[in-house]
């Protein structure tokens, strides 16, 4: 596997575009991803029960459709909790971007993440679709400019494309998405686009994508609230001419391990990019005697406000860690856990059975001062692990969202 | 029932005392309460795992001793992932009591707040204890001053006294309580003292706290975080020389009141003086199905970061309400939800059925502007309801928890 430079155009036939359709002041606020063959598509979504139209719709689709073509996005309105007409104005998406690219409308998927309860201003996204359309282009710079005008209060656009050989032919896996707010997916992340050249059949696409989530997307968390609106979505065009992966074996692996890479990528990307966020918090527990503790124990630390708070602090906090992981819900003995700080000024245990060892207070707060910090939690149980992603909490967290909406 | 001036010296027969014993620095740090008569002994206590020492004392005495006389506590360090030296701390501090009190050792509960794993610096304890014993009082600064001892990032003390006729008797109920930071109690709240001169049997106390704990502590939520210390105590002397309460009836109906209105007090008090806070933040959730639904909503919505925040910014910013309830694993139909957000200042509907009404958002900001809101989220599928106090989400909860232990 090789990572190359690009996001969703950089695999064969994928072209993107993004643009300033004025939902928002300013900014880039609408894209398009569209494909020259038909794809085959996955997905995954929310599990919130207040579910955004454009979760219904593409759900609709990913369940139905045959395959798709092309998905439209828009940031600045969530279409979330907007009723029937909510959805119709879905609906009404794909049927304008499917007649200017002589598609059927079931072929076009629509995603949109911003202010919860507000209606589609559907003169500027109906205006959007026709100005994107002929603007589609399958560069570098076109998949940038899509990535960038999916961002709602994402500091950074989140790109990623790698190459891996299967049965002799290269294919290609790139991938956008946005996060920063109402971070915790359960099923799926905010949003991200996957696009690939892969030829794969359905089936075999899903299940790599609904396994994968697990270990990615599943595992971040900003701030412990999932959002109405998460979604996951790969679409693969076959245009990288490799015979078609329709059962596993090495081909369905090569296959899985560049989505994989792709995909926790861009679950650490978000969970970087947290509303607010001054660093990347990782969090290991190993030593579990089941995967399910290990995510249990994992993502109640990384959700701890009192943990975040320390980790802005640079303060090796440790209690509130141990504590956090002593209200998940996982059954572990607290008098057996060894902790470890570690990034790259180094790697330091502070506990040892349950109990503080003599460190460096000073040694743990310059550990603690990288952008990128991991706890590594060792319950002493048995050989299984997980990973999972966070970021700390900061003023900046706060200002964002009591203003968030004016 | 009448409230009265007071806390946990108001009932008869118990006196109090907060000292500086040198643990923080320039502040009172240890308190001490004492009863003239031994005391029936009710306690809840945290279900976090990791119990600190003086939860593992505590419960085996609430659970084995027939009864207590004094409660000793110390503010600073929660003597939490101490091992085996830490519990021996208790027992240590116990004994010195004991014997200046002339009483049992097992007659002497223990409670700590503060960093966690840090050994208690038992040299200022036990000078601590030596120095309290003499300076005991009944009155109501005494109670106060205890009140004062046990805060950490409290802006305010919490107490409250009420008296309530039992069998012709005046019976007073008492209480102090800490909170601030590390709350979200599970089965009671950090910690929480009530004293009465009631004479209640043991079976019939610890009843009635089992029961109240869940409407009052249980249902606060400052950041999600359940503390190690959780500590819950209700002492009674019997000294109002009332029949004693050993079965369900009036007598025990009027207790419970007046226990119950104590602790939703003291409860409600740790939720708007949590860390950093500027508001009460109050959600009720009707219409449930059942009080186990209505209960998971409305904790859902309390301890949902970006609600919290929007209330920070006075910002009725309703779709993370609905959003919270989404997630909250509660079944309801969102296309059914009505909103309202009241305080001092009047009462709005905002939605009707999950969509937004035509409100005023200078009427909504002026009404969550207050220094209590309310949010009430009606979900039509029955006649259950429940009521949870939070707080909101501040830069000043950032500054506190990055900060904590220098």
């Amino acid at each position: 596997m090789e990572i190359i430079t690009g996001g969703v155009t950089a695999a064969k036939g994928f072209k993107a575009v993004g643009i300033c359709a004025g939902i928002k002041k300013g900014k880039k606020d609408m894209a398009m991803i569209a494909s020259e063959a038909p794809c085959t598509v996955a997905g995954t979504f929310t599990t919130n029960i207040v579910k955004a139209a454009p979760v219904k719709w593409d759900r609709e689709i990913v369940t139905n459709s045959e395959s798709v073509q092309a998905v439209v996005v828009n940031s600045g309105v969530a279409n979330a909790c907007t009723g029937e007409e909510g959805y119709g104005y879905c609906k009404d998406t794909a049927q304008v971007a499917a007649e200017l690219l002589g598609i059927q409308t079931d072929a076009v998927l629509v995603a949109s993440t911003g202010v919860i309860g507000r209606q589609l201003p559907m003169d500027k996204i109906t205006e959007g679709v026709k100005c994107m359309v002929p603007l589609l282009l399958p560069t570098i710079e076109a998949g940038s400019s899509a990535a960038e005008a999916i961002m709602t209060t994402d500091t950074v656009k989140k790109e990623i494309a790698v190459t891996v050989p299967i049965g002799g032919k290269t294919v290609t896996v790139g991938g956008m998405c946005k996060g920063a707010g109402m971070i915790h997916p359960n099923m799926c992340t905010m949003l991200s686009f996957v696009t690939t050249d892969a030829c794969i059949s359905k089936e075999m696409l899903q299940k790599a994508l609904s396994a994968i989530v697990k270990d990615s997307y599943n595992m971040i968390s900003v701030d412990g609230d999932t959002s109405t609106n998460d979604t996951a979505l790969v679409l693969a065009n076959g245009m990288a001419g490799n015979k078609m992966i329709d059962e596993e074996g090495e081909d369905y692996q090569n296959f899985y391990q560049a989505l994989e890479y792709v995909s926790i990528y861009l679950a650490k990307q978000m969970a970087g990019d947290g509303e607010g966020a001054t660093a990347l918090f990782e969090v290991k527990v190993i030593g579990a005697e089941s995967k399910e503790q290990a995510v249990i124990l994992s993502k109640s630390i990384i959700t701890s406000n009192l943990t975040k708070a320390a980790i802005f602090g640079h303060d090796a906090n440790w209690g509130r860690i141990l504590c956090a992981m002593g209200y998940s819900g996982a059954q572990f003995d607290p008098e057996k856990v060894d902790l470890f700080f570690e990034s790259a000024a180094g790697r330091l245990q502070i506990i040892e059975n349950g109990v503080a060892l003599d460190y460096s207070e000073e040694e743990a707060t310059k550990i603690l001062s990288e952008k990128a910090v991991t706890a590594i939690a060792d319950v002493k149980m048995g050989t299984y692990s997980a990973t999972a992603w966070g970021c700390d909490l900061t003023y900046e967290y706060v200002k964002i969202n009591a203003d968030y909406r004016s």
